[in-house]
């Protein structure tokens, strides 16, 4: 019930011919790629770039990534992203992925990103109240 | 103890410039075209590289990607990347990595990549016996 | 005054984190692959996805890339490229970029492709009319 | 005559499936990170890693890439890059280097980056003499 809160965007992605391999498809690296502009066009929406954040002396990094590869994307594929935090930990949390194709809905992959809170010396740091407040919530969002 | 037998190479890789990011370290997607590289070498050394496996009509998409990132690695550092087989499924398996730096021995990441075995058409194949044959044991290793 | 005619169009990209290197800045080869994204962005504005000209049994392989780098590009800035056709040969013709920062009008750089049009089999082919009417004129531009 | 002294280094390279795409070739943007990787390589073999010359606080970023591909390259071919310093000016050097493939000899590519120096403010500044006196000669080699 209250995941259901928990702000998600959607995120475009046009496969580009440098994405895909010689088998013809999107590449597995490419994925985590997608992820990270997923994930910062999140932050656009909520009103906080991730460049900003950084410029606050708050750093990212991610500790663990997972994709779960469902079906094959092609070169033009237009996917959708659905981007969303799926968790909070004292001094971490979680982004989470579902993408599917445009054309067909058809279930691309599904990710997850682990990521610490480090200050400027890669030190971690405890989530601040500033970045919780933002991250927790979508702008118009009821809280 | 049967994993003890499992074979295991061990791939070099040294970071460039092109594959780190503004925080100054590898980037999180390089390390799978890292792990890429390191089941390329893998099958050189097991006597049939995966270009050859394709030509005989299989091919081993990745169905699931993990990794843990423990430690940054930075332009220039060479790497270390144990790479093995982890575990075998009717229509599947795994290939597990662990890397580190040479310089210090420090724990960089850890992997595991889930791959399918698939023909040209995309259909799930069982494992044959010669893919078996060959994937699980290392030249001059003991069966 | 012909080139005036010439099409070309304006593909808009976000510089990525992956896409940054250990410099701070958008890492040199990437603009290559940005360079093909807006290739690809200019032949959806012609109404000819360069997937379909594919299907149609034409390829269009780069013979030459150049790019000259003006001032550097950081994460997450919004880049404004500038595609057009710069020149027709009987089997290969160029397409050039010129890159700005949205936010200050800076030029990043400029580039320029020069591709062969091939068959499947990766024999040169002369241009086909119909190629040649599709790509050298915008729809709704004057010819 | 003089050109031939300049020092001249080999850097082989295997492409990886990660480095192809869907026309089953080594996409044409990754051949400027084979390039880096022979720059490096070409540091490492002077004696005088780029990474120590970071450390002296030179930078050496691109100023102009070009490529010419000549013959398409696959998965798993082995390259070898023949990299070389082509000409010096106050404030800028320049790297050529031609890619073979290992196993027919067959030219792959012949490419070209041109360098600043510049300073960690990224200031130009002229060339070092320590850093001509590294760059212009190759170990053993007379001068």
């Amino acid at each position: 019930m209250a995941d259901a809160k928990l702000p998600e965007i959607l995120f475009q992605h046009r496969v580009s011919y440098g994405e895909t391999d010689a088998m013809g498809v999107l590449y597995y690296a490419e994925y985590l790629h997608i992820f990270e502009r997923a994930r910062t066009a999140f932050t656009h929406i909520l009103g906080l770039p991730y460049k900003e954040v950084e410029e606050r002396g708050i750093y990212l990094p991610v500790r663990e990534a997972q994709c779960r590869y469902r079906s094959p994307a092609r070169y033009d594929d237009l996917l959708n992203v659905l981007c969303g935090i799926a968790g909070w930990r004292p001094a971490s949390f979680k982004f989470t992925y579902r993408v599917t194709r445009e054309a067909d809905g058809v279930l691309i992959a599904e990710g997850l990103t682990s990521h610490a809170l480090v200050n400027k010396a890669g030190k971690p740091v405890a989530v601040p109240d500033w970045f919780r407040e933002v991250f927790a919530h979508l702008p118009g969002q009821e809280k």
